[in-house]
């Protein structure tokens, strides 16, 4: 085997995309700054029972373990930041009122998520504590939106959905706990003959709105009339359908076009209510999503309220418009005080100073210039740069 | 055990620290920028074999290690992101001339090196491959200490010492290779009885220079004078001695002090000639390390001519002088096109604008603002907060 070698999905970002991701997450962060959530950095490991604390076994089967020398416990390499933030929103920070955190980091997976060509993701995002109205979903739908458009991500498909309608149909049916996992599998895959075999055994006003479910997707006012039809007027299904309908009112000025899918979950491990994920023309898989997750927090000790989102910057770098990195300028390698206060001069402006420190003709081009530094009449000028030999 | 308990010498990273490493970060990562250092991100997960190409025993037992469920193999999470670099420079842009590229991101050790506190570093760093020239060492070592410089870290000590004088006096005194690391352990510990025990089998002229190695420390003159005595001529050694000469000179303006170890190689796992440290009397540890390292390429294909440092931002903030961040404005939770667009003038800014979604006094100090928008004769203005309920 050869050393250089990378394991399957796994890559190394090259410099223009490394340089491009970096900007990208500077600007994020900062818009995130300003709008009032404040930076955590969590660790890349912890003990696995924290990491999988909403004990979904998709999240298990997707989290690497390893041993800890030290306690001798499992740890598990973060495949997902949110809970971490949870956790810090939860016990750490403590806070009783509005909390509003965001982070940047590495998270990795063992196996590539849909058709993702990464098992490293570098996950970004912002998550609002202590608001179960709907007023915090939207601003972090908002947010999320307008983090796009900063990157210059247009033509996003935005796409709802309410984990509380899926949940109010099982309870109101009776349904026992192991047959609604199988269930939510089955509707995922929107597999209608194996959904009419399982709830066979219902009184048919039961079976009714979960058969229909598969069905309610597409535009959203049309999703909505069609379910308040075809839906029994649960208290909780209508305050889902009300909240989804605020939803796509206030943020369709930001979004090309706003979905409602009421059995789309998928993804959504912990969350609770309104669940939201951002789609473009570019990529098969969502590009940003996130939703609401009032439960979370009970694992470490204090339910809050919680909405969030996260995205990956690799896989936006994948649809951004292509950027031309600047090229440098290449100076001499000699130590006079008027050359090196020129040289600052020019990288306190943002320019590339490089110095050429072989002076070797045949590999110039390495060196990604265009410009040099030359002395002309006792003065240091920018003048293009010569044809290398 | 509960869910919120981190693992030990694991920490999370709360807001003010968190927003302050970043922004190290980003002007750091500019600075290298500027000066021609292009940016590379290698993954966090390698198989064991590439990041452990230099074989040392040390980062060996450094190392996390964990199953790829994909290939069955044993991948390892990074301990040290220079080989990667390496790997990178070596194999994939493959370039011939001369090549800059800096980093950054996690590590992790199995058990914190030296007093660290924590077992995740977030290293930055530069590498410089293609120039076997002092030119090099002198372009890392005045770039290491210009960043310390700019994140306002004063009074640096920089250590230097060279990897060529115990190994030219081992290849002298033909001592074996199982031999050379016994002594290179006990040459780390200074333990002089044990020394004299290992050495007892050598002509007195060859162990006379091993002998004198952990007393030739101290400042730069002194210890070259003492070291031009006590050590033969062998080319290797005069070359080494007056590299060492070169490069105090050339740094010494940018650093406090000047210091050279002969006999310190602690830390240098791969490296092959000039090696650097540079200390604060806020940390035990060193805050910064580097050297060249020719042979690490040729595991990856290809022997290049290499020199970098590294550094832990993590280390370097608990040094810097505390920043306050600043204080933001509240602003009501109102859709007016007038308020928005405010709003979003303060934090083109760069202010930090609060949406008041609660409108909850009672913890509103949580909120971390010092202003509020109030509606004056019907325009937005800044005023003080009033104080809390």
């Amino acid at each position: 085997m050869s050393n250089w070698l990378l394991p399957e999905y796994i890559q190394d970002v090259l410099p223009d995309e490394a340089w491009c991701i970096e900007q990208m997450r500077a600007r994020i962060l900062e818009r995130l700054r300003v709008s009032g959530y404040q930076l955590v950095s969590p660790p890349m490991l912890e003990y696995v029972e924290s990491l999988l604390i909403n004990g979904s076994r998709d999240m298990d089967l997707r989290t690497f373990k390893l041993v800890d020398q030290l306690s001798g416990r499992t740890l598990a390499l973060r495949a997902d930041i949110t809970p971490q933030v949870a956790r810090i929103d939860a016990h750490l920070l403590n806070r009783q009122g509005v909390t509003r955190l965001c982070y940047a980091g590495s998270v990795l997976h063992t196996q590539p998520v849909g058709l993702s060509p990464s098992r490293e993701l570098l996950q970004i995002g912002a998550e609002l504590y202590g608001v179960s109205g709907l007023d915090a979903d939207l601003e972090i739908q908002h947010l999320m939106l307008e983090l796009l458009d900063l990157l210059g991500i247009g033509g996003v498909h935005l796409d709802l959905a309410h984990v509380g309608v899926f949940r109010a149909l099982v309870r109101d049916a009776g349904i026992a706990a192991d047959l609604e996992a199988t269930l939510f599998g089955v509707l995922q895959r929107k597999d209608m003959t194996e959904l009419r075999e399982l709830l066979a055994g219902l009184p048919a006003d039961k079976q009714a709105p979960l058969l229909a479910l598969p069905g309610l997707y597409g535009k959203a006012d049309d999703v909505l009339a069609r379910a308040r039809k075809l839906l029994p007027s649960l208290p909780e299904i209508t305050a889902a359908l009300d909240a989804l309908q605020a939803a796509a009112d206030a943020v369709g000025v930001l979004a090309q076009e706003v979905g409602i899918d009421l059995a789309e979950l998928r993804g959504y491990h912990y969350h609770s209510g309104m669940v939201f994920a951002a789609y473009h023309a570019g990529s098969h898989d969502a590009i940003a999503l996130g939703g609401r997750y009032d439960e979370l927090g009970k694992g470490f000790g204090r339910a809050r309220a919680a909405t969030g989102f996260s995205m990956d910057l690799r896989q936006l770098y994948r649809l951004s418009l292509p950027v031309t990195t600047p090229k440098g300028i290449l100076v001499p390698q000699r130590s006079d005080t008027d050359l090196q206060e020129k040289i600052a001069a020019l990288r306190a402006q943002g320019e590339i100073v490089v110095v050429d420190l072989l002076g070797d003709l045949a590999h110039r081009a390495e060196l990604n210039c265009d410009r040099e530094l030359v002395l002309c009449d006792g003065s240091w000028m920018i003048v293009e740069l010569k044809n290398q030999e």
